[in-house]
């Protein structure tokens, strides 16, 4: 299985969710900073030029959305997903669109100082989608109760962008649900890995 | 099966994909121009107050591409989605997430008049979205080749509001596209049906 991957991008959710499921991978490194993404050879791959992407044998996906679902579903021994006759499947696929279709956009809104017209667009404003995800983790500690899944990965991997971009108060359920997903052995693995390739990458630009 | 239903609404998407299947359901309305959304029955169910939502007995699941990827997985006979081993149920989720993460925020953002910093956000700007379905397109009538799948009702029917909007030149192989899509049977039953629908808000609304 192939991540292409660049440190420092979103590819590090996916880098979260292969080292939660503990399963082989490697890295086809696409450098963005040197246009990697918008050569034929990665457009072929992911036609909106973006990270991260997956290759497993032969078997292509981008969204990051869409290569956490897949990877979920591939691997259901990990219980990062819900099965298909479960009847929390809904509520989880209903999770694992929310981060591209909701949070992120409001995010880039709030961003660009763009006035709320949002709400007709399925995303509302950050207030809305902030509301949604806490009115979710009044029922357990993970969007889904006691089971932590991919939709976790994703919206706490994303929260944690809007407060490092300070477009989120800290405090609060959100601030806590990020402190918790992101204390998990996983995610510290991650994050060394994404620390160590960035060094790597940095060391490399600079010869 | 229950589908959380207004006319006129992008609730049609999932009206559409419910024809497609041919499978018996019923709506529960939501009258949105008065502002039954926003009720707390509805937000249970959906806590972004937007349609469409599915209640399919007892389960539960909102965000129009998680709707339409839940009916395919559940009628695998119908053929509109991918199976879990099918070399192609990547592309095919990657397609799915598209819609909500990319589409609609890049039409959002011509809209309203961004500026472009949408690209670090991963839905570039519009010009680059036409251009990833038109290189899906460039192997077949539909985003995965001879298949038609519920990532073409999502797609086709939002490219469709991007010309009503007038924020795509019509023409080319999208128009084709859209065209191709909305001359399936199973639309035009789900546009009478929504016509119709909103004649009888229309009229319950003078009354």
């Amino acid at each position: 299985m192939k991540l292409y991957y660049w440190p420092k991008t979103r590819a590090f959710r996916a880098l979260w969710m292969l080292e939660e499921l503990g399963v082989p991978y490697e890295f086809a490194y696409v450098n963005i900073r040197a246009g990697e993404q918008n050569e034929a050879a990665f457009c072929a791959v992911n036609p909106m030029s973006k990270l991260p992407a997956l290759d497993d044998d032969g078997v292509c996906v981008a969204e990051s959305g869409a290569v956490l679902l897949y990877l979920a579903d591939k691997h259901p021994q990990a219980g990062l997903g819900v099965p298909l006759d479960d009847p929390l499947r809904g509520r989880f696929l209903q999770w694992m669109f929310f981060t591209g279709a909701c949070l992120e956009p409001a995010m880039a809104e709030k961003m660009i100082g763009a006035p709320g017209n949002s709400v007709s667009f399925g995303w509302g404003d950050l207030g809305r989608v902030e509301k949604a995800i806490e009115s979710a983790l009044a029922h357990g500690p993970w969007l889904l109760g006691e089971r932590f899944t991919a939709a976790d990965i994703l919206v706490s991997s994303t929260l944690q962008i809007a407060y490092m971009a300070k477009l989120i108060e800290p405090g609060g359920a959100l601030s806590e649900y990020v402190a918790r997903a992101t204390s998990r052995e996983a995610h510290e693995r991650a994050v060394s890995i994404d620390k160590a390739e960035a060094q790597k990458a940095s060391s490399a630009a600079k010869n």
